[in-house]
Order: C-alpha cells, then structure tokens, then sequence
C-alpha cells in the first residue's frame, strides 16, 4: 500500500485559516501584523520569495513591504536600518533577505535583527530560546517539519528519527526541537555530508527527514517500510520524455520543475506517510512564517500591555 | 588491553597553565578576571560548587566573590542583581547558582545574567551563539566534553557519537558543539529516556557520551570494543567490602565515595580512552568555566578598546 501524502498545501491552509483570524484580533487589539522584508541588492531568490511573502500577507490580510538597499550598503548602514525597523511601531516583524553582498558578514547581520520582531528565529536569542524550550520565533523550515510530523498523528516518543542536514536553519534547530520534551522525546540523529554510512542510519529510522539538494538522493530500497518520510529538498531539474531526453518548450528552453530528494514513486511505495515536492515543506514553511509573524506581533502586545488573550 | 586513561586532572592542569597565563595578560592590559557566584539562599550543592571556584580562582590568580541573597528574595531584586554586576565593572564573570528557590522562574532568571559576563554560557544569546559557531561562552560540561575528546588525539569526522543526555546543559550544548564544523563533524546520535534501545545504540558507537545519573549503567558488553567512553554521571554511592556489606566509619557512619556511568573496570577492557570518575570530566568543567571567565573578561577589554591580543 503507498504511502498516505502529507498534504503541504491543505495543512498550510488550515493553519493560514486560523492564523488569519488570530492576525485580525491583534489587529483589533491594536496592532495589525506588519512585515517587511530587507534585502541588499536585487537578487533573484530573495525576489521569488518576497512575492509569496507578499501573497501570503495579502490573504491573512497582514501589511507587507519590500525594501532593498542598495547593494553598495555598508555594514554599519545595514544594522541602522534593522535598528530603525527594530524602533518603528508600525513594523511587527523583519525579516533579513539572503544572500547578503559579501561584504557584510551575515552572521553580525543576524543578530542585529530586533529579537522581538525576528520572524525568522535567526537571532541568537531566539536560537537559544529554542533550545530552552520557551515559545519564540524559530526557523521556518524545521518548525514546518514538526507541524507535518503532527499532521501524521503519530507519538514521536522514542521514534528513532534520522534528519540528513546539519544547517543552522534546518538540521540544528530540527534537533533542539525534536529533543525539546523531557520524556516524550524521539531518539534523534543527525547524518550530513560526513556521515559514513548515511543510507544504514536511514534503514533503521522510523522518520527520515532529507535536505540534502540532491534528486533522487533517497530511494525506496533505503526506507524502512512504514517509515514517515518529510522531503525538505527543492531540485529544479530538466522534464525528461520516457527516453531520459529533456523535453523543451516552444522557445527551445529545457524545461524544469522541482524535485525533492526523494526518488519518490519508489520511496512512496516503502513509506508510510510522504511529503511531496512541491506542495509539502514549502507552503508549510510560508505558513510558519506567517505564524512567527503573528507571534511576534502578539508579544509586542503584550510588552505595550494591550493585548488580554494568550499567545 | 585496557583502555588508556584521559586523566581530567591532568589536561585541566595545562589548560589552567595557559589560563593563568592569559588571565595575567588581562589584569596587565587593565582588567583582572572577577568571577561572581550569585546564590538565592544556602544551599549545600552551591556552597560546595562556590569552594571549589574560590579555590581555582584563587590558583589562577583571578578574583573571586561568594554572594549568598536572602532565600525570599523575589524575583525583581534577583534580577536587579544580575543587572547591577552587570554595570559593575570591575565584574567580568558572573555565575547564577543553581537550584533557585520555587517562587524564581530559572528562565528568566538566567535570560538576566550579564550576556557578555555569562561564564556558564546559560543565557539564551549564548546559546545561539553556539548554534551559530561564533566563539563565546557555553556550558562548561559540553565543553570539558569536547575537551577531553581533543586529548585523545583522535579526529571527529564521520565518527558515530552516541550521547546519552537531552538536557540543556549536557547533550543539547554538545550535539550543537559536535554538529559545529560543516565538513568535518561526527555523526551525532541524541538518546535519552525515552529512547527505545539505547545498548543497541551504544554497540555501534564510535564515542559514547554518558550522563544518566545512574550507576553501573553501562557494561563492559555494551561498549563496542575500541571505542572512547566519556562517563559524564556523578555518583555518590556506598563503599562495600568484598561480600557486599557497606562498610562504615568510625563513627558508624556508611561510607560514600564517587563513581561515573559507567561499571570503570569492565568498560575499560573494552574501550580504548575512558575517563575516570572521580578525576575525568569534572576537573576539565572547572577549567572551561575558568576558560568561559578568561574570555569573557577578554570580550569586555576588546569592547573597552584596550585589548590588543586575540580571543
């Protein structure tokens, strides 16, 4: 029996759905959410993702802005700019665009996010909040990953989870989230490009949590039947015709689309539970974002004694 | 053949060597390392921990200050305390003794400790600040831990390390410490209570890192033979005679003595490094938190712009 889909994009419509009625009370306390997305220089990742930032903010009906400095912007100039963000009232969250210019060291860059309004989770303070367990902004990526380990309905407790990434944004805070109970947690593993026998681990996991970036990186002989399978990778590759030949379109231009890092009619057949790509970590992803906003601009209510419900 | 000793006792007495030497450049450049142990009420566990630092402080010719607050001292003096050793500048380390009395939330209270003087790396910035890998204080165990594995001389890549521990002091801080590197980590493996198998676990371990409280928790049989033990448990148990029989003291008192993890004598013939207890971990913690003391007092001459030398 294949796997039962973990559908990215009703889970994110679901959560959008209360999201937005949360976004408005705050709005009626007194502080409607505001994003706004900072960014150095035009580059062409930040602009597709500032465009469904945008979206997502229109339909919760949340305010959004996008701002780029210019890519000459010096370091001292660029946290001025975060710092006055960090005092504008109207703005309840900023979110940092990467990549930076290099001559602006990211990791300075980071943590001259105003802390309040972090709604990436990238800030140190939030970082670490994350492995003390308080409720706080954390990294959208890695809370969309538990929200769809939820949506299975499975007890993580003692599951023997394998997560194939050690980032800062996916693999570190995965760990610190997944270890956050005292006594339900899973068993936690953390493979990455060092690990000597990845494929091994993955056989013995209960969960398997890929970002690697690498098509067909998994495949259906390396999971565990029943095992739960959440695909973070996102892989433009060419469409191939039955013969393996990239198929083009009428301008002549290979055409794409996006993959994950599961070879996934295969590893569907094995899994119990699958995310597909696109439509699964992706549109969850926007929606922690969303839910990161809201958070924070909940927690400016709270600091400015206005806001009565809780967070 | 038995394993070789990682005597504790020993790598502590050259890290505190260099210490002492760097804590001299400190006081010459104008600042001299002053450690504040910060206690809400007497408790034994604290007052012992406190000899323990004056005696270290006092070797490392650094200054050292015990401060016992009323055990109903509320939560707003407490944290007014923290912030004024963080004014004081002649502060460069302050350490918030553990356990507070029920009416402190230890959170906040530690989210109140001078970030910038926060030798036992507790605050939640500095935890993220070890996410990240930038260079600041972190908790003093996982650190020793890292520490003694450096001693054995043995790299890290590709490495099956199994910890057994998911607190915030212990295994969290240590698999983040683990995970630091990009290329050259080991694979990390977080068990804890609710892990289904841990022996299994352990068996393919290439490092165990044990830190249940438990005595003789791990056997001789459990370890796969060449792999390094590092026994984070600290235990107090009874000494017995050869039949079993606690043996007792003039008088007439049960006789106690410290033991780790581990079963020393059977895990030795297995292992290839173990640490003793007593004389392994602990002596290395005391020397990471008099490291986290030196680099903070480092960090506050840089920021005074009177520090010439690296961190």
């Amino acid at each position: 029996m294949p796997a039962q889909l973990l559908d990215g994009q009703k889970i994110a419509a679901d959560l959008l759905r209360d999201l937005k009625s949360e976004a408005a009370h705050c709005t009626t306390a007194g502080m409607k959410p505001h994003l706004v997305s900072l960014a150095v220089g035009p580059t062409a990742g930040a602009k597709a993702y500032a465009a469904r930032q945008a979206q997502v903010c229109s339909e919760l009906g949340v305010g959004f802005e996008e701002r780029v400095l210019s890519e000459v912007t010096t370091e001292r100039e660029l946290h001025a700019a975060l710092d006055s963000l960090g005092r504008d009232p109207k703005v309840t969250g900023v979110l940092l665009a990467m990549p930076l210019p290099h001559h602006i060291d990211p990791r300075r860059a980071q943590s001259a996010v105003p802390v309040e309004k972090d709604v990436e989770g990238v800030h140190p303070t939030n970082v670490g909040r994350l492995m003390v367990g308080t409720q706080s902004a954390a990294p959208c990526t890695a809370l969309a990953v538990m929200e769809l380990l939820k949506a299975t309905g499975e007890s993580l407790r003692g599951r023997e989870v394998v997560v194939i990434n050690h980032s800062e944004i996916v693999g570190k805070p995965l760990a610190l989230l997944l270890l956050q109970s005292v006594n339900a947690s899973p068993t936690v593993h953390v493979c990455h490009v060092a690990t000597r026998d990845t494929f091994a681990h993955v056989q013995r996991a209960d969960i398997v949590v890929v970002a690697v970036g690498k098509p067909g990186f998994l495949h259906g002989e390396h999971i565990r039947p029943g095992a739960i399978v959440i695909d973070v990778g996102i892989n433009r590759v060419p469409v191939t015709d039955a013969k393996g030949i990239p198929a083009k379109d009428r301008q002549g231009r290979v055409k794409t689309h996006l993959v994950g890092d599961c070879a996934y009619e295969e590893v569907r057949e094995s899994a119990s539970w699958i995310t597909p790509v696109p439509g699964g970590v992706g549109p969850v992803t926007v929606a922690m974002l969303m839910r990161n906003l809201v958070l924070c601009t909940k927690g400016m209510l709270e600091g400015a004694g206005t806001w009565k419900g809780g967070r």
